[in-house]
């Protein structure tokens, strides 16, 4: 669609939620393809969007939401009538539920929870235990687990009497159980095609089958899904078969993460930013990562204010110092990036610090005097002073060694005390950086004064 | 694994190939913690790496490759025979082996090839011709697809014969063609468990299946799976079938889309980097970037040259440009970043700038307004010099605003023109930001200077 149809599309929409046409509403968003559910949903007033999903029926209703995942839907779902709310929640696969219940505020919890059956309330309850990212909290608790006594032809049977209620899942395997839910062993759907009816689930499945733990991290869930071809694994606790953890909500949650990482890295903190919100919740959240980074900024640059006296000595060093404090950052932010990426593929353990800070000396000394080099030649040739060339040249070389240096392990040592890396790195990286790059330009130019150089 | 095991671990290993020990080589990489493996293996030298791969038997060879995707296993792969490379590539889903061969050197690529069979050689070669991030390039080839007249019966007895083959993919869908591989419907594998042997293909399946075209953009796959609830969607090219894309592709394409968009905004550019790589290569790739990045300030720092009579004659200034040059690039990266996510999710179409810049021009005049007052405060406080205050703070709040709405719309404009907004959008950003502020900050300084302000 061109930027006209979807102002088309929203305006009918529009028309069609005022008049509550049903039928109409359900199947005109049915129609839409799927790359502008999210487009033409999202440019709704916020109250049209309520009454949009009152209007649609709840399957259609879940559908949408699975295309709106990035755009708050818990907010919605906490603004229509928690009936609703309640029948669309219903047709979701447990995590997406639990997690949209967890998202609203208690009290509109509280009431779509209390519409729910007993059992899916317990459900979501025990889901919303669990990290987002770890195996509980990424798991879906629809399963297909059986008593292992249970024959071939029984579990077909169940198969064709409920093939609607599983239909609505991705559901791949076959579990048999012993006791209260000790996992027993494992087996493909499509192995019960190769087997007599008679034969029991016991005798056929794959025994000591490979699990997780509920407790397992995103990274290790990674790890095992590369090494292991499976599109599910069976999560268990102490044991039991509590869930199973696909394949593609492993990689859809890394995905996320990478994003994550890359919004705080560039300063949007407080959860995702989308220009449909207002602007005064847009504002307040970058301007709390900002005014973070603008006292940062003056402590570094009160270094300046302290060699002031040989900055009007020499003038011609004040535009230097912006360089080297942006390109000490460049340097230092792409060892951060190599860092971060070792970390989350497990390449480099926090402990490592030693050895990350050999492997980026050398490349450190390297670029430092490369840069260094460039640097200096570029303030003499343009300025004709080779003594302001040997100052920003030497002082850009050092103060590369040290970010790149310091690049490469704040990462690990962030991670080591349990700080998202992502958002501290680079504001720690630069201020530092800032201080001592201003320090050791500043510095040699008052030893070259001193020294009568200049 | 604690950092010691590893070294431990590593010693081990590098003994038993010196041995040529191909069982204890295959039982110590087969009994490494999914999580380790990639860390182990990369702690070897680089020709025990290529001496391990010669040992190991292709299958868990091929699965060690699944855990190395990170490690460049291509170059791996083209030191070893081509004998024992063409073994492991051929246990590996034919998406991955068309991406290692492709990447191998020519030569080695050739060598490799002439040793598969004619059918799997051009297999490669067609999907060699798509790009990695359209449905083409991200779906593998191993199908069930039968003639619409087969029945349930013939079928299942092909499973049962070929079930060695077919259990190393996950294969979950049966397509029914017509023709010459003429796509009629889709089937799921258990829904054959439901149906009588003789039934035919063609009475069964589901038709007109929702497919996806061979060059359906990565964005679009995403939205597809997002709305409907399949773990596959049949490639179909000029309604022929040609393969089949799984929902983990996709969401494992997007997630390293996400980390290389996070490693280019930090400047690792010209492919990946991790700490085994020799320095030099390590070295050049990042200078690369930096070298492109000093050409760019110094054009920035001109302006202060430019004006170098001013700051003379208001040093208190110099300390306050870095500030302001960092503060608009933080302010800018944000915007910057709202956009790529937006582009990415589809909320926002490249042509929209001028309703970004609307969005953008509310949130740049208010946090232009908030930082502006703040950095004027303390400007003044700290110096003394309200003039200076107000000098400082104007520029800011200002740029500000400049900032905010060029990181909006820099990205919608780069893609417009099918540039990678991860890679230009700093850049150009920074560099506008800082002429702009450099400027606004010592014009203002001149004008108070001029008008006797100062």
């Amino acid at each position: 669609m061109t930027g006209t149809d979807i102002q088309a599309t929203v305006s009918l929409l529009t028309e069609l939620i005022w008049k509550r046409d049903e039928e109409g509403v359900s199947g005109l968003v049915a129609g839409l393809p799927p790359a502008d559910t999210a487009l033409v949903v999202s440019r709704l007033d916020a109250s049209d969007r309520c009454e949009l999903f009152e209007l649609l029926d709840p399957e259609a209703a879940a559908g949408a939401i699975l295309n709106l995942k990035e755009l708050a839907p818990h907010t919605l779902l906490a603004r229509i009538a928690p009936e609703t709310a309640a029948r669309i929640l219903h047709e979701l696969p447990s995590n997406l539920e639990t997690d949209l219940i967890a998202a609203m505020k208690p009290a509109a919890a509280e009431k779509v929870l209390e519409l729910l059956s007993d059992r899916e309330t317990d459900e979501v309850k025990t889901l919303a235990r669990y990290d987002s990212d770890v195996a509980g909290g990424l798991m879906v608790t629809e399963i297909l687990s059986y008593a292992e006594p249970t024959t071939v032809g029984e579990v077909v049977e169940d198969l064709r009497k409920n093939a609607d209620v599983y239909a609505r899942f991705n559901i791949q395997y076959i579990y048999a159980t012993r006791g209260e839910n000790l996992l027993v062993g494992v087996l493909r759907i499509r192995d019960l095609l190769l087997s007599e009816a008679e034969t029991s689930l016991g005798r056929l499945v794959l025994e000591e089958p490979v699990t997780v733990d509920h407790e397992t991290a995103l990274e290790d869930l990674r790890d095992l899904f590369d090494r292991y071809r499976y599109l599910g694994l069976p999560v268990v606790a102490d044991g039991k078969l509590v869930g199973v953890i696909r394949r593609a909500a492993v990689e859809e949650a890394i995905a996320e993460k990478n994003a994550r990482q890359f919004r705080l890295v560039q300063g949007i903190i407080g959860g995702e930013e989308v220009r449909t919100m207002p602007v005064s919740v847009r504002s307040g959240r970058r301007l709390a990562f900002l005014s973070a980074n603008i006292v940062l900024n003056v402590v570094a640059a009160s270094v300046i204010v302290y060699f002031e006296d040989t900055l009007a000595s020499l003038i011609a060093l004040a535009a230097f110092l912006p360089i080297i404090s942006d390109m000490s950052g460049c340097s230092g932010n792409q060892a951060v990036a190599v860092s971060m990426r070792e970390l989350a593929l497990g390449l480099v353990r926090p402990k490592e610090v030693l050895r990350v800070l050999g492997k980026e000396l050398s490349v450190g000394l390297f670029n430092g005097a490369a840069l260094g080099l460039l640097l200096g030649l570029v303030a003499w040739v343009w300025r004709g002073n080779p003594t302001l060339g040997i100052v920003v040249g030497l002082a850009l070389a050092l103060n590369t060694v040290v970010a790149v240096c310091m690049g490469g392990v704040v990462p690990l040592i962030l991670k080591g005390f349990g700080v998202d890396p992502a958002l501290a790195s680079g504001p720690i990286l630069t201020t530092v950086t800032d201080i001592c790059g201003f320090f050791l330009a500043l510095g040699f130019a008052t030893l070259a004064l001193s020294w009568g150089f200049l």
